[in-house]
């Protein structure tokens, strides 16, 4: 996956065109054009198209883009709906690199308008020029003040910053834009619109690249193009800059509200965040929690194993920001001798010295103390950030308060983090965010932010998926137990030895040749759940008891299943018992392709839902880490004297898994394994039963 | 549990004496002189005492409390640490009723302190004369506009309403306060201080009968007397008022810093939070949580079944909103097709009808559709709160829509909820909070406040608990397994049938009497576990097994506790076999005193920690309730077409073992079932291994 054009022309051009240029001020093109020429910093040139008017505004207009003297970078297309196309071939014709589609009246209308952007796609495909839109905002570069845009609220969202953010809907973006209100600061925002060509991966891929950018964040309502969005991340994930998301449809009328909204395919849930996990985005649940999260990757770096400092001078309060701390299983920091000696130095005797600090009121009668003190904790080798709890709005006592803290901020190698809990937002709270200091609103939320930022911390990326397999469903083939055991056998996994019997004499030979026990079932593709039918026999000890047991199981599909198609049935050698039984599987997402999922048998799957979910590939490694998030994984370890299970049989039946699918990413649509069974260590991972199941399009089970 | 004495002269005085009211304008006695002077609408006698000054203000002191010519309700003192005990022994002398001890630096400051505490105490008991405090701001009475406090902010929150505050810690009472900024109203505000009389749970008792008190809201860092908080909480449920709790400590973090806060007896928090559940108090993670939900209920009351309806303008903001609610398991209200034709006519053709409704930005440039199409879905007989998502302020035009809101909500019948999410607070933000309109600032938040709202109304009051045996721990004997079994069998629960063997000889004899097949055990009251030694054997079939086995743990018991006290063995019928294993168990938490917790045997308690906890009394409906809540209850229903197992048994051995404790309240530490086997529907439940531990003051096994 590679495609990702520059987009420095969209950014930062050299030069621009605004097609439907107006002087009426309440216009798309009237508004935009106050944006770039009253409240940009734009230093290239400005061209103007209006099919009627030789000026705008005192500013010369040509009738047409093909009438313009040579190609600007970037157009800005402002016409309605009904000129945008022939704008756009115009724009092509000339060689411009990216246009901005602001122009709403297309796929969010209905058919008509989806093909009219079929048509743009082709144009984009044709001739290389990439589309931005329609449907959208525009394009804003807070970091050089540039606003190819025709939101009115543009010149009021300012604040410079290392976030750059990447959405889809206006709406939600610019309520990100507004954070910069408690003093976060933005590098570029870019809302996507329908996305006819370029989405919000594109942008993720330009801002990995950008040097004005630190932290990405993003809000999603459907990912158009999962490989191209996971190469993004991947890229982002290499320059070593947090992508921050909200992906909105973890709900089932979340995703309803969320497709007729957008339009997009959309995937699992459970998928995305596993995938999300996987590639280092972290997910946050709503927009608030994006700044928060943001705001603070972008004023410090997580290291492994951060802990965290409490400082406040409310008792009740710092009670209550341990209490949140302690929930979200963040460690408080030990002090130093010398962090806590500075501390007994200054501050009073019934002052609680340890972490949480309380300071008691003295900060606010005698807020002298509180940059020394707090610079000693903030530059206590052991704390990674300062958690600041203010529950009121004392006026101008907290002003001082709050002067003071941002004081020890320039001191200090760490963030110090205000948590305003109040509803009052006075002169001290405005120092905070004038101070860039970003203050979060509640203590439950900064306990929540700091837990993302310290996970930020610990995430060490594994191998980075690339959406193998991805794409909508299509025509598929389920193979019998027999030729999907001997898939997996022929891809290194352990099956228990067997073979067809097409009679009750062959059955009975199979298992002399095999050895007892043996079982017996019924061979069948056409009958998935076996067991269920009455359609397997285990634990046969007789040449007697494997006859009988063939006639039971084929009289068992005649009476269960009687059109099903029965190739005889499957005598195998009984694997060893004992041990625990896995659930694994491989399925595909219509958007993020290939995902490997495993749980522990009998309830933990179905009743407790405690799975683990990975995007392929997976290697032994990877397949170590799933199975420790899963709640049962002490079952596997070996629980009450219980003897541990083959770990590593496990994690390489795993990987062998991942590495059948690789081998033909277009050709698996499914494999399930129930159970795979592990046995204690050293005894290995059978698989008991699986069920294969192909595209068509592949050549065959060992193809 | 009564004692609950008349606070009406606390709330609302006839005669208050101001002991230490002073000139100097930043002293405590001359801050709540200003307060009651300059800001309160008191009407009733005041009396000053000054020790030096004969006037103060230009109003008359006296000397000394014994000098005053009647006595006052009410004294409120705000005289130094030394000088209030004096004052205290005066007060009681003339017979004033409450004593507000502004004054801090008593317990909280040592061992001196806590000695004068103990001072206070015993004259409060010794005259019936009430204390509130010492170390509080004081009492504010908001909707009689009455301050008898020194805290310089009490001008400053004012608005009335009807909720009514006790908060242990001022500072994060105070936090509640100016939540007034968002349009919350409250009644009145106590913050209790060192609690060296008056406490939580007598406020939270006087609002349960105030009539302009309609919902309770209270924070907690310890439970003083954990009966008299049940019993406070009992009369809120039966006055129908809903109490809105947020307790610290539910981390060890959080314990810790709470009792260094506070010096209170801290119990377990999970059974603090199953005590809420119970008594229908509905715990919240937040200060801005408790007002979210004390508003909302507030505003309205949820009846069962209540759903909801989502209304706004940005399409992006309503699929994040509806995907908040259905995470967090709120139904969508279904609308009725008047109200559906209603949206229909007033809304362009490219709106969303449906449930979130999407009105697009029309509701931005035609704002008078507002009123009518959201009066239409408030009125809709199937919604009980409309959430309205605004995810941005855009200044006028965001005032326009919050003014049509405002006049939609006088035509409905159910809250109207905004969920103000941008960071910027203007007009629009200010005009709800003046409309009391409770904005919530964020979708969680709100997506929460509603689920805390419709549980309301879903609750049930049961047997309301006691705090049974609630206090600190002392001397216990624990029975041997027979003697344990015994008492159960004489409650009522089915034991097997089971003699002990002195001898091998005796063991045969009991066996053949009872039938086989059996089991031996160890009989010792000091062998607990035991299983883990061999100190069980089980379906012994003949005479020469058990003649065998009862060798056999005798030598285990030898083996591994040599120094245990043996009885001999236990000989027990066995019981039927299969079926599902329960653990079920009384303790006794200090606070809030007899517990009963039941989880699934296996992995379930021990490894997922899926358990139910009541306070005593458990009736059979409520073990019904309980087994309900358990993440494993399928299997107790018979997952996957196993035979669904005899609740009725259950829940009876259940309601049997709460009757057993309740009949010795003060005599059972702790009994633990550890199985309780239930078999199929009509098989019982089986007690098959037991510990009862007694408190030492009580009889016997059987007394």
């Amino acid at each position: 996956m590679s495609g990702f054009s520059d987009l420095a022309p969209l950014f930062d051009p050299r030069s621009v065109v605004l097609v439907g240029a107006s002087e009426r001020a309440a216009s798309v093109g009237g508004r935009t054009l106050a944006n770039i020429v009253d409240h940009s910093d734009f230093r290239g040139t400005l061209h103007l198209v209006n099919a009627t008017r030789p000026e705008v505004r005192g500013l010369a207009c040509h009738r047409r883009v093909a009438d313009l003297p040579s190609a600007p970078e970037l157009a800005v297309i402002a016409v309605p709906a009904a000129g945008v196309m022939e704008a756009l071939r115009e724009c092509a014709a000339i060689g411009v690199k990216i246009c901005v589609i602001l122009t709403s009246g297309f796929g969010e209308t209905g058919e008509e308008g989806r093909a009219v952007e079929t048509e743009m796609k082709a144009l984009a495909q044709s001739t290389g020029m990439r589309l931005y839109g329609p449907n959208c905002p525009g394009v804003t570069n807070i970091n050089k003040r540039l606003g190819f845009t025709f939101s009115p609220a543009f010149k009021d969202d300012l604040r410079p910053g290392p976030i750059g953010l990447a959405t889809q809907g206006g709406g939600l973006g610019r309520n990100l834009m507004q954070a910069m209100e408690r003093g976060a600061g933005f590098a570029l925002w870019c809302s996507t619109g329908n996305e006819v060509d370029l989405q919000v991966a594109d942008f993720i891929h330009y801002m990995a690249g950008a040097p004005d950018v630190q932290v990405i964040g993003t809000i999603l309502e459907g990912i158009k193009d999962g490989p191209r969005f996971l190469a993004a991340a991947r890229a982002a994930a290499e320059a070593g800059k947090p992508v921050v998301a909200l992906k909105v449809g973890r709900s089932e009328y979340g995703m309803k509200a969320a497709a007729s909204h957008t339009a997009s395919l959309t995937g699992s849930a459970e998928v995305n965040s596993a995938a999300f996990r996987q590639m280092g985005i972290i997910e946050v649940d709503d927009v608030d929690e994006l700044v928060d999260v943001a705001s603070l990757l972008a004023r410090g770096r997580p290291q492994r194993g951060a802990r965290i400092a409490v400082f406040g001078s409310s008792g009740g309060a710092c009670a209550l920001a341990a209490d949140m701390v302690g929930q979200a299983g963040i460690v408080l920091a030990g002090f130093a001798p010398e962090t806590t000696a500075t501390l007994a130095e200054k501050l009073p005797s019934f002052a609680a010295l340890g972490n949480p600090v309380d300071t008691t009121t003295v900060t606010l009668t005698n807020p002298s103390v509180i940059e020394e003190t707090l610079a000693a904790v903030a530059n206590d080798p052991a704390v990674s950030l300062v958690m600041l709890p203010m529950p009121l709005d004392y006026g101008p006592v907290s002003l001082t308060v709050a002067e003071r803290m941002a004081a020890a901020q320039r001191l200090s190698p760490v963030p110090l983090v205000p948590v305003w809990m109040s509803e009052r937002t006075g002169a001290a709270y405005r120092h905070f965010a004038e101070a860039e200091m970003v203050p979060i609103r509640s203590l439950r939320n900064a306990a929540k932010a700091f837990r993302r930022f310290i996970d930020r911390g610990e995430w060490e990326p594994g191998a980075m998926p690339r959406g193998m397999g991805a794409g909508p469903p299509g025509p598929t083939r389920t193979l019998s137990e027999a030729e999907g055991k001997a898939m997996l056998r022929s891809s290194g996994l352990v099956v228990p030895e067997g073979r067809i019997a097409r009679s009750d004499t062959e059955a009975v030979e199979i298992a002399a040749e095999l050895g007892f026990p043996v079982a017996v079932k019924i061979a069948s593709a056409d009958i998935l759940h076996k067991s269920d039918i009455g359609g397997v026999v285990l634990g046969l000890r007789t040449a007697e008891a494997v006859r009988a047991a063939f006639e039971a199981v084929r009289e068992a599909a005649r009476r269960h299943e009687p059109a099903a198609r029965i190739d005889g049935a499957l005598v195998e050698r009984m694997a060893p018992s004992g041990g625990q039984e896995i659930l694994l599987s491989v399925s595909r997402d219509p958007v993020l392709g290939q995902v490997m999922t495993c749980g522990l048998g009998g309830i933990h799957v179905e009743l407790l839902r405690d799975v683990s979910r990975r995007l392929l590939p997976v290697d032994a490694a990877e397949a170590g880490r799933m199975l420790r998030e899963l709640r049962g994984f002490p079952l596997l370890q070996g629980l009450r004297g219980a003897a541990p299970c083959d770990l590593e049989a496990l994690c390489a039946a795993m990987a062998a898994v991942s590495a059948l699918v690789e081998a033909r990413p277009e050709g698996i649509e499914e494999i399930e394994i129930n159970p795979l069974r592990v046995g204690a260590a050293g005894e290995g991972a059978w698989v008991l039963d699986t069920v294969v199941t192909l595209r068509e399009k592949d050549a065959g089970p060992c193809g």
